[in-house]
């Protein structure tokens, strides 16, 4: 188990070749097995598989080549409206409509992505996850018809990998790790804790190819802008209190 | 792999068995292997086992006796201080403190959260994730001295398990997958969803003890009350403002 943790990579290009609907179910039962706010269960997992549902899909994640390649995306979304509608159908008023169980939700949906994500690896899958999903959220919930009381929060990409690439670089672990107490930088530790990545050949071609003399301003500068960062999340927050996430009266 | 997260079940008893750091180690790097919004890795792992800190911390979850017995808490942050502060040092102009960064770096906090969970099972060691993380998220800032850009999100208790419980149930797996749009549930679908689970003997006995004639009612009049949903819901946002996850302007 642990080997297969730390053998994780992002697969970015992949085979054709269909996931089995038996493996397929073995992947949500794994996602099912998550821990779960108050064994709630408050995600729902939408399964795309149609060739023009995945692209229409593609589109809200910059229809990336990975994913005409894949047979399958997989939204994870947030999901209060199941349990709510059992409980008014139980004579139980809900009161899930706020912030708190966006994030208990949210929790839950992470959860059960990982257990899937872990799952697929297992299996020979290899997967990719898509931010994009909290940029286009409003569009993705269109998409798959998403109703009040459901949010997008991430997507995997899943499919048999056409290439492996090598193991992506972490900080250190003691960069993230604290005893106790949160461990208050210093600037030498910030330093010492990316030294390894800033020195990297890799960061070396990165700088050539950005034209930018350190690998923060390739964050900062060229992929999340200012401006795209506040866009980003007035909208999310927007499609937040539109599915009803946000009713704290 | 999967026959160990089938295996998932939370541990409410524990030995007081140290856990060793050489086993930690494992359980640490496993966490930063997990998949990473941009290879950013926003979070940080407070890990707590002095045993006054442990009882300090445990206050702000109900202090249950799991707690006590257990060698470790480990309370998951997201972190944007870090990357930030690393920002600013190369004259890079950080902007992600706002609400878009603080669902990026949640998602990459469980993914952490979840990977160390499953390498402390595989390792034999039992897990219990703590909702009340939440719930209590100021307290936690000043107990563990938490800066701003930072904010906990979920925390495991983490020892040798003293007693196995059964596996918890869960809604069949037909009832939280939806193929290619959401499907939008009748009465009827909610109603064959949870029926094994409302039938089962352990509601029974849930029933009798909380004198209630349905399950759906121990949720919302026992267990999560209105009341108290809207004010933790108000409280950890306004948490999250205090901590500088919403300068949105």
């Amino acid at each position: 188990m642990i080997k297969e943790i730390k053998e994780h990579r992002s697969i970015r290009n992949y085979e054709s070749t269909p996931i089995s609907q038996e493996v397929l179910d073995q992947l949500l039962e794994s996602a099912t097995r998550a821990s779960t706010t108050g064994n709630m269960q408050l995600y729902s997992i939408v399964v795309t598989q149609d060739a023009e549902a995945k692209q229409k899909l593609g589109a809200c994640h910059f229809n990336q080549p990975m994913i005409a390649q894949a047979p399958m995306l997989v939204t994870f979304c947030a999901d209060m409206n199941r349990f709510s509608q059992w409980c008014a159908q139980r004579d139980a008023a809900p009161c899930y409509d706020n912030f708190l169980w966006f994030t208990n939700a949210t929790i839950d949906t992470v959860l059960a992505s990982q257990n899937f994500a872990l799952a697929a690896e297992h299996e020979g899958l290899g997967v990719c996850y898509l931010g994009t999903t909290v940029y286009t959220a409003k569009s993705i919930i269109e998409l798959l018809d998403l109703p009040k009381g459901v949010i997008p929060i991430t997507t995997l990409v899943v499919g048999y990998p056409a290439s492996t690439p090598p193991l992506t670089d972490r900080l250190p672990v003691r960069g993230v790790v604290h005893y106790e107490k949160y461990n208050h930088y210093t600037a030498e530790q910030i330093d010492e804790i990316w030294s390894e990545k800033e020195q990297s050949e890799e960061t070396k071609t990165l700088l050539e190819q950005n034209k930018l003399d350190n690998l923060a301003k390739i964050f900062t500068q060229n992929r999340y802008k200012a401006a795209d960062n506040i866009a980003i999340s007035k909208s999310f927050f927007d499609v937040l209190v539109a599915q009803d996430f946000f009713n704290q009266k």
